[in-house]
């Protein structure tokens, strides 16, 4: 039997955590959304963003801009106090600008943990900022938000890193999720296989507790990985992708489908031990998660 | 009479002044490449700059990595003293993992001027690193490449700001060439059409002297504005972008073939004032002296 993720309902306790520990505050977390588009996946995701935040008693103020004004209100949004975290929904432009407007926001308001200094961070597994290891890093709330509902899937070891000994498949490398998923995962102890258009590449864990997996390109294909594989994430935007069947994958492995397309055959229902059919719910709560620990970082 | 801008000719010019102003040194300038191509456009373009490089008398050392050591070598460039600027030969992975690469790169060892810290200096505007104006901020080298070439065509003002009044056109909008390249144009004065796939927008020049352009979206058409061009710059990597005819251009404008692929018809020669149909030699150039200028703000 094939235990369905509920992204919703995960969230929801995340949720109630992120409550108490805002009420405990001496000012109530005061966020930005910056939207460009006026319809569309973003726009959908910003109207989310703000019913989440007020939910759990966050002040959210969606601002709308024209694309080549999104600059300008992000520079605002640093230079505001009042204004402890920002989000911007992307695309804005859909090219390479965007890597550049993303490393506009403040690092210390980056709810989104999307800028290059905590990617630096990620990439070199700094968890602290401090030598007292009482500030956290921010890390990227998509590939977050997966790593977490492995967690829930209930495979995570007890001691040591969680992941140690696991095999992961992730399908998807770009800079804001398949990349840093895959090198959280190896940080956490796991075997993983990237693939993507530009071929399969190793992720392997380094042998001291805390050190710096290393990346090779391998020879590894589909079918050896998935047959390997003990969690398999999906961010693949595509309806060429052929599906994940139940006949590539082993008995009892955990699936994730972080992309809007249905990365999965139905039929792996029953053979995998958990499926989780989305994220969606579980991102922006991390998202407000990261906005808590860099208010506490900032005002700690 | 349509002059030609020969880049290779302008470039050895300023190929004088740097090996002049390199004899000044007490130590003779040393240069790493990166190269994770074995062949192909970049592998061509490495091989140029270590013969400009040695030309001038720089000490060039080309190194060949994987892709993926590429970053290790550049931060072992970063940590190196006796390396004194890095030129990496894109594309490594032709994605938006380049730009992460392009910000690993130490500003002050970064010869090309593709740092975010550099892009970001130059769309404000912000000319020198010291409130003395001791030490000049570096320009990416192809926009810089272009620049001095438009100046070679004569077209400059003898005072105040060189492009003042000038409209120039130009096809393309990618974060390393067009986007500064429109940005630079404007600070110097110019009102400058820029199209790309995403459509025209238009810099406008600031009223104030050392002032911050304005981009906006314009509903100005391709006719209309090659039609008020004094200046048009053309890097468009496709045979599909109908070339520019005589037809659709001014009596006497600069035109500026940036691009492999050729972007305008042979049958301008006559109409326009002057041609130059390749920058290649001017940038390797540009990046020489920026090198120069990053040894002298560092030492100096």
């Amino acid at each position: 039997m094939t235990v369905t993720i509920d992204a919703a309902a995960t969230a929801a306790k995340f949720r109630e955590e992120i409550r108490a520990e805002l009420a405990s505050l001496s000012e109530p977390l005061s966020l930005v959304g910056i939207l460009t588009a006026e319809r569309g996946p973003s726009a959908t995701y910003a109207k989310y963003a703000q019913k989440a935040s007020e939910e759990v008693g966050v002040r959210f103020q969606l601002r709308h801009a024209h694309r080549l004004e999104a600059e300008a209100v992000i520079r605002e949004c640093n230079a505001d106090a009042a204004v402890h975290g920002m989000m911007v929904y992307y695309p804005v432009f859909g090219t390479e600008r965007d890597s550049y407007l993303r490393d506009t926001v403040d690092p210390a308001k980056d709810i989104e943990g999307l800028h290059s200094y905590w990617a630096r961070s990620l990439y070199e597994n700094r968890r602290y900022l401090d030598p007292d290891r009482s500030k956290k890093a921010i890390l990227p709330c998509t590939p977050l938000a997966i790593l977490k509902l492995i967690e829930a899937a209930g495979v995570f070891a007890p001691k040591g890193r969680p992941l140690e000994g696991r095999t992961v498949c992730v399908f998807n490398r770009s800079e804001v999720v398949g990349r840093p998923l895959a090198s959280m995962l190896a940080h956490d102890g796991a075997r993983v296989y990237s693939f993507d258009i530009d071929g399969p590449q190793l992720y392997t864990p380094s042998d001291k507790p805390e050190g710096v997996h290393e990346v090779s390109e391998t020879p590894v294909d589909r079918a050896k990985a998935l047959s390997q594989a003990d969690i398999i994430v999906t961010g693949v935007p595509s309806q060429s992708f052929p599906l994940i069947r139940a006949s590539e994958i082993r008995e009892g492995c955990v699936c994730i489908n972080v992309s809007t397309y249905k990365n999965f055959d139905p039929d792996i229902e029953g053979k995998a031990g958990a499926f989780a059919p989305r994220v969606g719910p579980m991102t922006v709560t991390m998202a407000l998660r990261n906005a808590l620990r860099l208010y506490q970082n900032t005002r700690g």
